[in-house]
């Protein structure tokens, strides 16, 4: 049963940015040995989260930033900033309780999706960054 | 070392209700081959999440949903619902945050969890669902 | 392909401190058969959870409790509390929320984790605890 690493390079935005990795996901996935098992997408950093939604410009341009910045603020007092002279300590507290990692099983060469549901990247940080992320595919 | 696909059907009645999935977790891996490995639950849609939680009645019938609608409350304003004239901006946001998926160890045969410790689906949507979800083992 | 399981047992304060599980986890890859694959960390328990932060003073004594604490407050209104005439509504809450689970790439032996990017455990009770986290390996 092959073990396969992938990587997912991409430019953000930051500043709670939502970006759709799931054209990249099936593309890793065509080119990809394990056709049954699941696919681990881990992006590398604490300022960044990864979670599934419907990709629609209402949730992804407005809706999940403005929930995100009553839960943790911009605006907001945060050790990280007086400690490090820092300006994202939002993006570090959102990105913690998001999560930096999901598991989507693939079955038959593709990952286990509904129709309006998308894998997305969430850059809290608070400029733009050149992230990646990683992708695990584990089966057979 | 086999993979295998298994699937959960649940009726729901949304409203963020708690639904119970141990019983039937344990029961997809009695029949299964594999032993020692993990159980990935993957709940297809982008209006439910999965987690765990003690499955008792306070929590599950009121404190969980309580503290989500403080989060992401049914009546705030959502461009989601502008957009499509729908009523449920408030699900994908607390689906988003709490995420569509949950990997579970699997030891001998059974769940790697405690006793006051139950895998749960939250159907946050506004109105009953048939979901669908997907568990893929994978080990040995 | 093996599958493994170890655990990493740990002494907590509760009241959401933020452990760092990163070296332990390193060590248990050290010593571990499986060099490419995922570290599933799972723990054991409903009122903990476990992510990924920059383990740095300001964040983990300071802004994650700070946050959690608006999200759940420790002198909200639990009616698990008044069921169980218990004090740890709010750690069962902020638990569930965050996920008692986190998959990590393994390659080439090691996490694949940001610089700044630790494992921590958070425990959310109330108490003094001692926990128990599965980790367990998949792959080759």
């Amino acid at each position: 049963m092959p073990v396969e690493t992938h990587r997912i390079r991409i430019e953000t935005r930051g500043d709670s940015q939502v970006l759709d990795l799931t054209a990249r996901l099936i593309e890793v996935l065509s080119e990809a040995g394990v056709r049954n098992g699941t696919a681990t997408l881990f992006v590398i950093g604490s300022t960044a989260g990864i979670t599934t939604t419907e990709y629609e410009p209402g949730l992804v341009n407005h809706d999940l930033k403005h929930y995100f910045n009553k839960i943790a603020p911009e605006d907001g007092r945060y050790q990280h900033e007086e400690t490090w002279h820092d300006d994202n300590g939002h993006a570090h507290v959102r990105a913690s309780l998001l999560g930096p990692s999901l598991t989507v099983p693939v079955i038959e060469g593709k990952p286990a999706l509904g129709t309006w549901q998308q894998v997305v990247l969430i850059d809290f940080d608070t400029r733009p960054r050149n992230r990646e992320v990683v992708v695990q595919l584990i089966g057979e």
